[in-house]
C-alpha cells in the first residue's frame, strides 16, 4: 500500500543525505520524495511516498525517529488530504497548433508561461494521475522537455492536530 | 553565485542518496534539491540549486559526472529560463477573514484548494521570491502548516539543445 509520510526534519547540511541514504541501503521502495523550506527556516519538511505492507512502514519510521534530525512524522495514509505536484512541459507548437494546445491547457487549468515561434511551456499543479493526463494529451504534439517536482501533501481542515 | 544545474539521472534506487551524499560529504552548499519524473520512466531529472564560485560549481559538476547514473548535466545559470516551486499553505480562516485572504489569493494568482469553518489551504506556484511573499502577506491570519516543493526550471524558448 501507497503511504505518504510528511516529516519534519532540521534544516542541517546532510538530512537528505541521510534520509535518502537511510532508504537506499535498505532496499525501501521510495515512489518520491520532496523537501522544501517550511514558515521557519531552520526546519524542513519533506513528503516521503512510500509503498509497502504495513511491516515496512512501520520499520521505515522506526528508522527515520532514529534520526536526530528528525523532529516529527506524520501517516497522513487514511486521512483525507490535498496531494499535488507541479509540472513544466516544453511542447513543440506551431502558430497553427496553439489553439488547440490552449484548449488542453484550459481543460487542466493549466497555464501557459512561455511562448516562442516553435513551443511552449505549460505550468501545471495537480495530483500525479491528472500530472500524467495531461503529459499524454499533449505527448501528439512532441514534447521537448518535462520537468517535475515530487508530490507534496497537507491535511484537509482541521482533522489532524498541526505543528 | 547561484546555480541551477538541471541533471538527468537514471531512475535507479540509491541514485538520490548519491547524489544527496556526493553534496554532504563534501560541504558543498546545496540550495535545494528536486527530484521528477520525466516523459520516460527510466530516466529522473533532478534541479539542484547550488551556491558557490566558479570552481565549486566546476567541482560540483565533475563530480556529478563521475556517478554512473548521470546522464547529462546542464547549467542553466546564465539562460534564460522559467523557474517555480509549489506550495502548500494552511492558513487560518474565520468566516469574516475569508474575503480578504481571497483578495490576496487573487493577487497572487493562487487557489483555494480547500475550506473548513476555521481554516483554508491555498495553492500557489511560482518563482521562490513570489512565494515568499505570498508566505508573508498570509502570516497575519496565523499559518498553521506549510508544505513547498523544491525549485524547477526550464530553459526558455529554443536556446538550448533539449533532449
Amino acid at each position: 500500500m501507497r503511504h505518504t509520510l510528511s516529516v519534519l526534519v532540521e534544516n542541517r547540511t546532510g538530512v537528505l543525505a541521510r534520509v535518502a541514504g537511510l532508504f537506499g541501503r535498505r532496499g525501501y521502495n521510495i515512489e518520491s520524495l520532496a523537501v522544501g523550506t517550511t514558515e521557519r527556516p531552520e526546519i524542513s519538511r519533506m513528503t516521503i511516498i512510500v509503498d509497502g505492507d504495513n511491516n515496512v512502514i512501520e520499520q521505515v519510521m522506526k528508522q527515520l525517529h532514529k534520526l536526530v534530525e528528525v523532529i516529527k512524522i506524520n501517516d497522513l495514509t487514511g486521512e483525507e488530504y490535498v496531494n499535488r505536484e507541479l509540472i513544466l512541459i516544453k511542447v513543440t507548437a506551431s502558430t497553427e497548433q496553439r489553439a488547440e494546445i490552449m484548449q488542453i491547457v484550459d481543460i487542466f487549468r493549466a497555464r501557459i508561461v512561455d511562448i516562442s515561434g516553435k513551443s511552449l511551456i505549460i505550468e501545471a499543479t495537480g495530483d500525479p494521475k491528472k500530472i500524467s493526463a495531461l503529459v499524454e494529451a499533449l505527448r501528439p504534439f512532441g514534447i521537448k522537455e518535462v520537468v517535475r517536482t515530487a508530490e507534496i501533501a497537507i491535511v484537509r481542515g482541521s482533522q489532524l492536530k498541526l505543528d
